[in-house]
């Protein structure tokens, strides 16, 4: 059966997250619906990872068979149906090894800190207000994960109840960069472990104002204990901007 | 009685617009409402101008005065008050003679074009989506704008059925400014009649696809007649930035 890669971006307000759940709508869960009315069939897609209640993503990845190949024209009726605050932005074949999921590489995540005085109305849903932050304490403190480490102290476990097997992961950046209003974190990683990226924003967020001091932060790293580390950021500011698939001929 | 300058943002999302109206919420009797609870007096507020509904604020300028001088405690009640799609940025001691519409001495606008294939899900609140736009012809088209003019083919008589009786203004300039995902036109002028930058918008973007050729644009400012000039831009790509005050003591 043929195989596709989908690039999907998405607000995450309105809905309880990617992937599919009992109780509330999921992205996951709309694009299948619709492409199965499409195509004529049921479809399943797979995505690169969950993403929680209100994150927002630019560049989730997901694959998906389907009996005859999908084409532009059903990447134009998905994007009809959908509705405004979901895009899916590219459809194209996939090698049939390609998994979203397995495939996978390396991610890039955002994380956007407001930090003006007087919260901007436009960026509610998409940002953390820390106006007490100071950019070069967080600057600072982001210098200690970076690098091979085991992350367990800033892991959650996943709704099954199962932390993951292999909690050592390689964080190739974090950068802060300026933007309107604030800073946003960029980071980079061969992968990431649930919740990981807010657990770090928030330690690094109470670093930088001096809740936790910069030379705790790698006993806090070596315990392996999430109650040691600091609280996770709010969701709305995060945003999953790439999913790497190496040199995959899908890519 | 003591005069005061406030600055204020707003999502326009959910208003009928800055001023007053019988039907709908907006953003001045918000502020009014609230000013008046935390003064115990009844407040009467004055902007630069209105904006419409769905129109957004970053830089809108009222002034109001009171029996006693408000404070910066004042400021921070008021935002506590509002609600967060409505920010005052800012609130300072005015003089006497100081009014938020007479003392303008100028404005900037900025109407956001998103030009993706694909509509992003994130900007649908803050951006007009034309993606058959060309931005080389638009950039042309707004030369034909610049400097002194009777902008009366660009003007909507005002919900007062009264037309500006002057309909002269001076365009300082039209940048056309790269954006993640698109354009921004910003544009600074002495003053803008009712609908102008909307109305100017509608036609930079008909011109720059062609269904205006540009050597027609003289004659529909010439004209004097609204009908000649294109459709107005719809009302969430723009957004107020900032109100001159020239040397006015105030600012």
């Amino acid at each position: 059966m043929p195989n596709h890669k989908i690039v999907i971006a998405y607000e995450g307000t309105n809905y309880c997250g990617w992937q599919i759940q009992p109780n509330g709508v999921s992205i996951q869960e709309l694009i299948q619906k619709n492409l199965s009315l499409i195509l004529r069939q049921e479809i399943k897609i797979t995505g690169s990872g969950r993403t929680d209640a209100g994150v927002h993503a630019m560049g989730q990845v997901a694959h998906f068979r389907s009996d005859e190949p999908a084409t532009q024209k059903t990447l134009f009726s998905l994007n009809s149906l959908l509705p405004p605050d979901i895009r899916v932005l590219s459809l194209e074949h996939a090698s049939d090894d390609f998994h979203a999921q397995y495939s996978a590489t390396g991610k890039i995540y955002h994380y956007h800190l407001h930090l003006d005085k007087v919260r901007n109305p436009f960026n509610r849903a998409y940002s953390w207000h820390v106006p007490y932050a100071n950019v070069e304490r967080l600057e600072q403190a982001t210098r200690y994960f970076l690098g091979t480490h085991d992350f367990t102290s800033f892991a959650n476990e996943a709704h099954t109840g199962v932390a993951a097997h292999d909690p050592v992961r390689t964080i190739q950046r974090i950068d802060v960069v300026p933007q309107e209003g604030g800073v946003r974190l960029e980071f980079e990683a061969d992968g990431f472990l649930y919740k990981m990226v807010r657990n770090i924003t928030g330690t690094l967020v109470e670093a930088s104002s001096g809740q936790i001091q910069l030379e705790q932060i790698t006993s806090i790293i070596n315990s392996k204990d999430r109650r040691k580390a600091g609280m996770a950021a709010p969701p709305q500011g995060l945003f999953l901007m790439k999913v790497h698939y190496g040199d995959h001929p899908t890519t």
